[in-house]
This record gives C-alpha cells, sequence and structure tokens, in this order.
C-alpha cells in the first residue's frame, strides 16, 4: 500500500478520520489525476504528519478519503525565517518553492529601498508552498507572511532571533557561520534585492547585534540563487542536513 | 565612466580594438536599450577579461563599439563540470542559469534511465549561459555540452576527475566532502532525474573510484535546488568562495 500523490488537506488527521474534499481537491484527484474509489493518496497538515488515506466516496463536486495509517511523524524543520524582497513574478514563486524545499519554518516577503514590488499576492505565494512541500515529501507548510518593509521588521527584531545577512558589498567568509555558537537560537536569513541593499540599510543591518554577514562567492547572484545557495549553508552548518 | 550594460561578444578584445556588432545585438543595443554613440558598454568574451567600450557606431542593423581600457582581468571558474538530467523546459534553462552563475567551468546534460527528454536545444541552453554570465559579473561563459548517454560518459570518465553524485537513496554527509584530499583535482557534480537513478546506474556510480556520495538534506529536492545546493556545498569546501 502506497500513495504516489500528496495532498496537503486542513483537515485533522488520525486513524479512521474522514477527510472531506472540496471541489478544487475532488476536480484534482478525481478529474485531473483520474483516482477512483479505493485509491490511495497521501495526506498531510502541516500538523499530524503524513497519513495513507483511501478514497471512500469520489465526486465532480467533492469526495471524502479515510485515513488508513500514519506513514511519517510530523518533522517540523529548523527555526528558520527565510526573508527576501520580491522581484519579478516567476522568480518570486520560484523563491517561495525553494524556501519551503530547502526547509524554512517562515517565508517573510520584505520590502526594501530597492524593491519594485509594492505588493505580492500572498494567496498565490502560499499556494506555492503548499505544492512544493506536497512535492518534496514534506510534512510541513512554512507559512508566507503579508509583504512587510524591511525598517519596521528591524524594529521589532526578535532579541534571540539571529540573522543571516549576504551582502554582495562584503568579503566575509561562508565557513565561519559554522564556528557560532549559535546552535540553538531560532535564525533568519535575509536575501536582498537586486540591486542590492541601500547605504542607510546596509549600516542599520551591520549595527544588529543578531546580523552575522556571509558572502556567497565572487560572482553576483540572482536572488533566487542567493536564497538557495544561504539556505544550503545555513542548513549544512546550523540546520537538519 | 562605468557602464550598466554587459555583453558577451566572440571578438578579441584589447585597448583600441574595434568591436562589430551583428544585427540582434544592434538590435538590443540601440533599439531596446536606447543606447547612442559615445554610451559605454562592458564587453567580454571569456578569454580577454572585461572591457569597457564606447558605441563608436549605432545602426539598425549593426554598428561599431571601440575598446577603451580593461575593467576585469580574466576570471576562470574552478574545474567543474555540472551534470545534470534535463527535465521540463523552463527548469532546464534554470539549471543552466544556476550553474553559470555559480560558477561551473562546463554544463554536461545526460541522459539518464529515468530522463524523460531524449534531446536538448543546446543553441538555445547556451544562449541561457551567456545571459547569465552578462548578469552576475562573470568573464567566462561555461560550454554546455550536447546531451549525452551516462553510460557513455562514465566509460569515459577521466581518471583523475573527482565526481560529487548526490543520492537521495544515501543519508550521507555532505561535511565529509570538505574533508577530501581532492582540493587540487577537478570535478564533476551529477544531479539525478526527478525520479532518481536506477538501481543499475546508482551501482555503477558508487562503484567508479572517483565518486563521493552526498546527501542533501532530509527533504526531497527538485532538480534544479539539487543543483545550486551541490554547486554550493562544493564551491564552499572545495571552490572559489
Amino acid at each position: 500500500m502506497s500513495a504516489k500523490i500528496r495532498l496537503y488537506v486542513e483537515h485533522p488527521l488520525g486513524a479512521g478520520q474522514s477527510v472531506p474534499l472540496d471541489r478544487d481537491q475532488a476536480h484534482y484527484l478525481f478529474g485531473v489525476m483520474r483516482l477512483s474509489v479505493g485509491a490511495y493518496v497521501a495526506l498531510f497538515n502541516g500538523q499530524d504528519g503524513e497519513w495513507l488515506a483511501e478514497v471512500a466516496e469520489a465526486g465532480k463536486r467533492g469526495g471524502t478519503l479515510v485515513c488508513l495509517e500514519q506513514t511519517k511523524p510530523l518533522q517540523l524543520p529548523p527555526d528558520l525565517w527565510l526573508m527576501f524582497a520580491p522581484i519579478k513574478k516567476a522568480r518570486t514563486d520560484f523563491i517561495v518553492e525553494k524556501a519551503a524545499e530547502m526547509g524554512a519554518a517562515r517565508i517573510l516577503p520584505v520590502q526594501t529601498e530597492f524593491t519594485n514590488s509594492e505588493r505580492i499576492r500572498q494567496d498565490r505565494l502560499q499556494a506555492h508552498a503548499v505544492e512544493a512541500a506536497e512535492q518534496c515529501g514534506g510534512t510541513y507548510v512554512p507559512e508566507v507572511a503579508d509583504l512587510q518593509k524591511l525598517p519596521r521588521l528591524l524594529d521589532l527584531w526578535p532579541a534571540e532571533r539571529q540573522l543571516m545577512f549576504c551582502d554582495e558589498a562584503e568579503v566575509g567568509n561562508a565557513l565561519q557561520l559554522a564556528a557560532e555558537t549559535q546552535k540553538v537560537a531560532p535564525w533568519a536569513i535575509l536575501i536582498g534585492p537586486e540591486g542590492g541593499f541601500s547605504e542607510a540599510e546596509r549600516k542599520r543591518l551591520h549595527a544588529l547585534p543578531q546580523s552575522h554577514v556571509v558572502s556567497l562567492g565572487p560572482r553576483i547572484l540572482r536572488a533566487d540563487t542567493a536564497a538557495v545557495a544561504a539556505m544550503t549553508l545555513w542548513q549544512q552548518a546550523l540546520g537538519d542536513w
């Protein structure tokens, strides 16, 4: 018994639990993927781990799945926030997808001085995070926050949260991160906009006692590349890799 | 004097050197970017570093730039090949772009047992590598090879080239890579297809004396994410970061 399709649902999961499907989910499972009664689906809700479920009712506008057994416990990612300045639509979608795959706990789009976008579609980005979790075998979906201004976020910065800050203008050493003693602290990674940080922002970030400057090599990386590279360094040094 | 636009040209560069533009380049510089005579452009050709050049003639079907001074020496990336199994068009384009940004010296699309694509558009992928080099400030453009079958590539594998092989089925330790003594050797990274490697391929890869298995964490990464993550680990441990 195993399921090829993984589906995120907003419903409690447990042995014998019935899970109702909405119209979109029914369309996907029965219309697109052609499942019928008796087929298996893997379900997760971000809280109860992954469950093998069986299709009990299949209709055009809905249906019901019944949970059979737990196939994975809940695996929470490390307490890592990924903060980034939204860029062109496709690349913003990619950053959210990558953050979910790489194991960020929370995704925060931030508006910097050189950020072009003044708004994001939070619901669309959240849907990308869900899809990435479905694909990557995760049992957790990071929350995508609404767009916030960077200065406001820094005003309210939590005292214990360390900040890995990738500054193109800086020749730091990525390895130094591993030597830090902040293994148990919560962390955040901040990826700047394509135009870089402003001088005022750079000053403010460097002044923050929790900030750790990290270099991502001698070439200029696009923001989506930088996001994956920075998360790789962090996961390897301080995370769950 | 500085240039906002970087352009790759297939022409020698040097002090006072005239560089003729083809129709596409002239359209881009004068039609799209609206440059006129006297404007500055940064040129590189993968061999002579980066040169500041001035527009001497601007026409609809061509034009001429004249090199003024060298602004960067040639910076060759480490001798790292990125090998990957082509996937959907957009993600294949991304892998090539990311490989060029991250500093791969050569990009080799490989056909594995579970690779869907049986052909690639080598010219289109090469154009993506050029564009990425233009964007990332590099002075080198990695060559994109034609699609090759993995077994054939392994049959002819160069004795001195080490192979970092990312196997989802393996719980290796990424850190071990740093402890290897292969700092001076040429390397290659192999990213498997979305469906993973076949049992036969996995056996063959593990048997290769040059191969080093590396884990990319507990979540399943898409091939484009895995490519960036693997190159990050390599660059940090053995490359030019």
